[in-house]
């Protein structure tokens, strides 16, 4: 429904809806790529006494800087990270407002390869960041030739790709980055947010940070960190970088109630990265099963499955609801998006889809 | 220090500074408007069992729409409000990105009149809205004709008024509001961050909002709620105006952790202000000293008191840090921002202060 006329809106977003998947209250929740298993009683008690720790100084705003939780996580990510290469914020799509907001905007151009994740085009239009989006392969690998041909020709100001990609799961092929990375004008995002379910012998882009200063690395905690409700989105990049997107950031951004909770998170982190292994396992049995059961099923290192192909992808989608399992019907048309659940909820999710297709 | 040539940053962003007041370490802080007086052990204890509650869940996203949050926000702001009428965002100055991207943006015009808070040219350059300031009268009330020849000049997309205003601290005349409201063409924000000190007989805008469709009047609980460290900011509009913010806002802005600590804080608000008076009355008393003593005060009806006038307002800002003592260095050359603390911390500045100026 348009906004009404008497509201001065911008003429452009007028008609656009507000971004995101229908949130509804169903038994198997298998839509939004969400981490299955939430944090132990241990971890979420630590949690809790950490907000108690800042509670009783909330009169005053948190550090600016986040530098107790940027050091957590530079740690975390190794490599030789310090805390000064790293940048947090409300989940990485405030990271990807700010990369925009310094490195994109007016005049400016960013370009990433479609099927692809659907809200950089949102934070294209709330930037006003033109956009251009090159088209992946059959198999939704990046056809690196048309990239560059893409690159050579606009001369983007930023450039996106998506490792492993979102809707299709597709991991990039090294040598792709590298070639993309030499050929851009400007920088280069790597979105790494499902990074921690790729398959054994896939390189993180992380390893590539100190040869290629505009490299940005953009990580969250929502996904292997099953931290999806704390919104803890971050970046790894050159110091320089960093210090270009403090200048966009609106000041203490980041509460203090954010930084503790993940910081607490970030102590727990083996145990909260135990379940990866179990999901990569439940992916690709999930996988294996989609293709015996006749499906083409797009190759995937990440948490969740795309599959198809459907001549009414929505009367699939609706089927599944009707049985109390909420996929996404999102990505290139024909296809679906499964979210890796638990055991439980994928073999809720294969019986109602042999019901539906039945 | 200019961000390095090699950084494709936007150049008009290249020479800038993040924006903050120091955060330095010293033993009486006066100079962001903080509350001196935290939650009590009982509301810290509730913040963090709240985020005890959400904890075991944080693998999910959070409510998109914070519904119960905006409940309680609406209950506290009465006038007949709804939650579908209040919105809420990490601190006010998300909520007013929010503002700019939908109202504002490239092509269209912003006002507001100086001095005033000194963040918005921030907002307006990040949303690439063009920023016109009027300028308030010597006594930093608003000069309504001047003020409304500038509307009718500028037909401003977005008016900013501030009430009371940061950092002079001075209240809007009822009547210029209205005639503000009257005049402009498009959406009118009276931001009333520090509306809670506010004198007995000053209305708030809200009670406008039934009149005016295009009026928005924005709050924080970072400063009568003592709540900095929470990052809540929130406004209260036309619904229609609520979902044209709901367009451009990122998708799950708010985490679980900062609804339920914010929820929480609202549970205990009768506790949380009832320091409101205790600043308002040692704010009288701030004022009438600095009088008493020569300097002139500019009247306040917010937790912070502007005075002067100095030479060199800096070497009197450095000799009151030199003694512990941290005010801000902000607004009308010649002038200096004091917050009001507690009556100890206020007494560690008026000793301070005669001893720099003696």
């Amino acid at each position: 429904m348009p906004v009404p006329a008497w509201v001065p809106i911008r003429e452009e977003l007028r008609d656009d809806e507000p971004y995101g998947a229908p949130q509804l209250d169903v038994p198997v929740q298998l839509n939004t790529n969400e981490n299955p298993y939430g944090p132990s009683e241990e971890t979420a008690r630590d949690i809790a006494d950490s907000v108690h720790g800042v509670a009783l100084t909330l009169n005053r705003y948190p550090d600016r800087e986040a530098t107790e939780l940027r050091t957590s996580l530079a740690a975390y990510l190794g490599h030789g990270l310090t805390p000064e290469r790293v940048w947090a914020a409300n989940g990485s799509n405030e990271v990807m407002q700010q990369v925009l907001q310094a490195f994109g905007g007016p005049g400016r151009t960013a370009v990433s390869f479609a099927p692809t994740y659907s809200m950089y085009p949102e934070y294209a239009r709330n930037t006003h960041t033109r956009w251009v989006a090159g088209r992946r392969r059959e198999d939704f690998g990046l056809d690196v030739d048309a990239a560059l041909a893409l690159i050579a020709e606009e001369q983007p100001d930023v450039v996106i790709l998506t490792s492993p990609n979102n809707p299709t799961g597709t991991a990039l092929d090294p040598a792709h980055t590298r070639a993309v990375l030499e050929a851009a004008p400007g920088v280069v995002v790597v979105d790494e947010a499902y990074a921690e379910f790729r398959r054994d012998g896939t390189p993180s882009a992380l390893e590539l940070l100190d040869e290629f200063p505009r490299l940005l690395v953009t990580r969250t905690m929502s996904k292997a960190f099953a931290l999806a409700g704390g919104r803890l989105g971050y970046v790894a990049a050159d110091a320089a970088i960093i210090d270009a997107l403090r200048i966009v950031r609106l000041p203490y951004h980041l509460s203090a109630v954010s930084q503790a909770a993940a910081t607490a998170a970030l102590r727990h982190q083996d145990e909260l990265l135990a379940q990866v292994d179990a999901l990569r396992t439940t992916r690709d049995e999930t996988a294996d099963w989609l293709r015996e059961q006749g499906f083409e099923v797009a190759e995937s290192d990440a948490n969740f499955v795309l599959f198809g192909r459907f001549e009414d992808r929505h009367a699939i989608w609706q089927g599944l609801l009707d049985r109390g399992v909420l996929i996404r019907e999102v990505g290139p048309l024909g296809w679906l998006r499964v979210s890796i659940g638990t055991p439980q909820d994928m073999q809720a999710f294969r019986t109602a889809l042999q019901e539906v297709t039945r």
